[in-house]
């Protein structure tokens, strides 16, 4: 019976519970293959989910004869309503606060101001080579859609190379432009959508921008508001008491709801999603049982990890469609060169920010340490040259009607877009390693590297760095923070409001909303019952 | 995919988000309005989420001027795929399997022949007074139907008030009855709804045994199967060593990719992930880092826990869906009196197997402490009078046709199964705690209770306890289970049986499979890494 209701979900016959079996099982196959390339110098699981389901797509392909390519098609739906918000989230999770706020400016002005310029870039290449190319069916609208499309980055090869703890500084800025980056991409693409682009003038401008601010800071609020109100709930009731179940599943779905919330006042779920896992690592995660505190650690990891690797699975089946292909192969020629123009805008519109914006951050730090030195831009450059998931989920939503990509034009961005895609996780994916062991030579040397300064002598850059990143990590000992120089407090302003936000917070946040030092209440019972569960 | 199905229930317009968010929102509020109610007397999380669910159904009504009771349409498929699997996964997880294997013949007793028992009074008592009180459109199959819905205990009610540790023998009784019948129902059905029952013969009622035999073991054996599959890759591979996120994928992948192979098989995916959990639990479970096992213990718990929440708010809500209604309002007297004999036989059909199958089971058993007592007895009837959503799945899948409930008959059937749900819950679920107060009346006497020989001196009864129920939590200290005296081989027979399972197990499956004792490759960045994260 149970079949049944499998064909009337999946669709048609006992052929769509074959599809899920095999799914299911490549993906467990792409998480052992991973897990055995892991030492591997030119692999990463991206690659290698993008690869099995490219080599999938072929079988499938054959075994058909031709007809299809994947086991299930691909869905925006799917993709921004259950693979992308656990992404998100973890990604705020996980993030290093102190990090992610210290170089906020820094992150926001590549996130924002950078997707910005490449998308300017882009949408203006595009509109002037493609007008020469003589490509029809494509409106101002559409080529706005493709300067938004091929602004998202996929830093996720990077973030896998980079380490966290040997380069905290280049990890924050490429972990936190990706985000911003993410939401920026994907605001401005529903902007773009939802105004009527066809005769632009300064008020249309205007209130785009406003929109874009609005959308930017009333769901970053939601966010904020939401992990504020878990961490209220959990903290107030006490909820270890009784079951450290209710702790877990409450933290989810709290975070599920900020994400239905932000897309219930039409704002950006992404953002709404990120801030509200910051805001949860910071109080709530610290107000639950330890149980709690492992497992929704873990749990969310996986999701995410789980997730990411469903992504590209899901795009390297995707991308041997046949219909699509079939559209555009009486002009192949043409074909590979809008790839080639889209790839060349993208290295150029990175490139016309990073090392600029670079520049102008570099001049309002005053630290050597703190500025970001060229061979940092160039990763920086290069980290974000990838394009993923997003990228092809915004295209299928611009380019196609109902899975459908009747027009010339339409196909014609389709297919650009999955080479695009492939194109640069697979070759610039592989060259990541490489080219970052070139970069930063020896993770040895990299503390010494961030400072710029190899010969400073470490006494000197170790207090400096151990204020900055790493008093976070000896809990309760406060009394570090405290700026003990005036030289300091001229040196690196972002340590005042970092402080005067640290008194805030112990002073009218922590008593409210919980936090680290925390300590719930240890459930007797419970305990010893779970404890007695495994026998 | 599944997407564009949920999208359809769920997301495509805006009210559909709206829905969500109200779902999610009552979830929470299901989760937090338990944790207050967890010391209360009468009610318990089950009663509290279908009140809230009717009450939000009652709102609903009076909001859309009568329109809808709910905000999703009861489907099976979201059921039987989602929402079923993790609980009867976590079943298996958590459950004490030394007590389970303990009792296998006494569960699969009450588990397997007690439910065709009570399927066949229920139905043979259908046919007979309905075809008195003149109910039109339903055939001999309709009538086995109803024997197999209305078999489907639910005893989650119970579970939630007995405690594992100080009655074992009833808990694990119950539990494993539970999930025995639940198996065991739909396997009932599906045999039910493939077969042509519009003439039985002899040949056909073999061919029906058969069936049911087929399906049992060979469900079971799959589920062992891919349970052992995991542990094998996992410890042949030291996922640990490099991540613990793979782990925890790789766990849950598996085990929701047994369930799918069952449907792939047309097998019942019940039993399959229920045994998948414990060979897991045996195996794979301990062959994991120690972060990912806190992490599956209570990530499976949780997803189990909001599932099941998510079921009776569900369930609470459509009870109210007015289209049903209407179609019988005319003859209200009719519907109270077939949901009073669907009642009463529920009633009569679990007496009739509760009480002679535990004398039964009782002659076998030759320790006073391993036999049943009446008042226990009594518990286990009184704990397998709630239906719950398995009913109303079955229910739907039988007597409605896309959504539609059309013909009389078919209304009545569905009106009836949420009358009786809906009262066997509240009502009978609300006496479950006092009930249980007074046959079991305080916890401390209780292990003498269950002896049923209040006056045998504790030195006596503790070390038969103690070898019998508590030596798999010494962990290592296997020597104890040596039965060192020929009494005890003499009078515990099955304690013989499990000695040559513990020699098998020790000398072929862990060498292979891992298990307790296995200490898996302790990671020393990742952990170190981990622990950096939290800044």
């Amino acid at each position: 019976m149970a079949i049944g209701i499998l064909n009337s979900v999946f669709a048609s016959d006992h052929g769509s519970v074959v599809s899920m079996n095999l799914f299911v099982a490549l993906l467990c196959g792409c998480i052992v293959i991973g897990h055995l390339l892991e030492e591997s110098r030119w692999m990463n699981e991206s690659i290698t989910a993008l690869a099995i389901g490219v080599c999938t797509g072929v079988v499938i392909l054959l075994t058909t004869g031709g007809k299809s390519s994947h086991l299930l098609v691909f869905s925006e739906d799917l993709f921004f309503i259950y693979l992308l918000p656990p992404i998100i989230f973890n990604a705020g999770f996980q993030v290093k606060k102190k990090q992610f706020f210290r170089n906020f400016m820094t992150i926001m002005l590549f996130g924002a101001v950078g997707t910005l310029i490449s998308f300017g870039i882009i949408s203006v290449g595009a509109i002037e080579i493609f007008k020469k190319m003589n490509i029809e069916d494509l409106q101002i609208g559409d080529f706005l859609a493709i300067g938004a499309i091929f602004s998202a980055t996929d830093s996720v090869c990077t973030l896998q190379i980079l380490n966290q703890d040997e380069t905290p500084l280049l990890y924050s800025l490429v972990f936190g432009e990706g985000v911003v980056n993410d939401a920026t991409s994907v605001v401005l693409f529903n902007a773009i959508q939802s105004f009527d682009l066809s005769h632009i003038n300064s008020t249309i401008a205007l209130q785009f921008v406003g929109n874009f601010l609005y959308l930017f800071i009333s769901s970053t609020l939601l966010g904020v508001l939401t992990g504020l109100l878990s961490a209220f709930i959990i903290k107030k009731l006490y909820f270890g008491r009784h079951s450290t179940d209710r702790e877990v599943a409450l933290m989810i779905l709290m975070a599920y709801l900020s994400y239905m919330l932000a897309e219930l006042f039409y704002l950006s779920g992404i953002l709404t999603v990120f801030f509200c896992g910051i805001v949860m690592s910071h109080y709530t995660w610290h107000n639950v049982t330890e149980s709690s505190r492992v497992t929704t650690k873990h749990a969310f990891a996986t999701l995410s990890f789980v997730a990411e690797i469903f992504i590209f699975l899901y795009v390297g089946m995707d991308a041997l469609d046949i219909e699509k292909w079939r559209v555009i192969s009486d002009s192949p020629g043409r074909s590979v060169g809008v790839s080639s123009i889209l790839l060349g805008l993208i290295l150029v519109g990175r490139a016309a920010f990073v090392f600029p914006l670079s520049f102008i951050s570099n001049l309002t730090k005053k630290a050597q340490y703190e500025k970001i030195g060229f061979k940092q831009q160039v990763t920086i450059w290069w980290a974000g040259l990838m394009r993923g998931a997003v990228s092809i989920a915004l295209a299928y939503n611009q380019f196609t009607s109902l899975g459908h990509t009747q027009l010339r034009g339409n196909a014609m961005m389709i297919t650009s877009t999955i080479t695009v895609v492939l194109f640069s996780t697979v070759v610039f994916g592989l060259m990541t390693k490489p080219i970052i062991r070139v970069l930063l030579p020896s993770s040895k040397h990299l503390t010494r590297m961030i400072s710029s300064e190899p010969s400073t002598p470490k006494s000197f850059i170790v207090p400096l760095l151990d204020n900055g990143q790493e008093t976070e990590a000896d809990q309760g000992n406060r009394s570090v923070v405290r700026p003990s120089s005036l030289r300091m407090l001229l040196t690196t302003p972002s340590h005042t409001v970092h402080y005067y936000w640290r008194k805030f917070d112990d002073a009218f946040m922590r008593p409210v909303f919980g936090g680290r030092g925390f300590v719930p209440f240890v459930p007797g019972s419970p305990t010893e019952r779970n404890g007695h569960q495994w026998q």
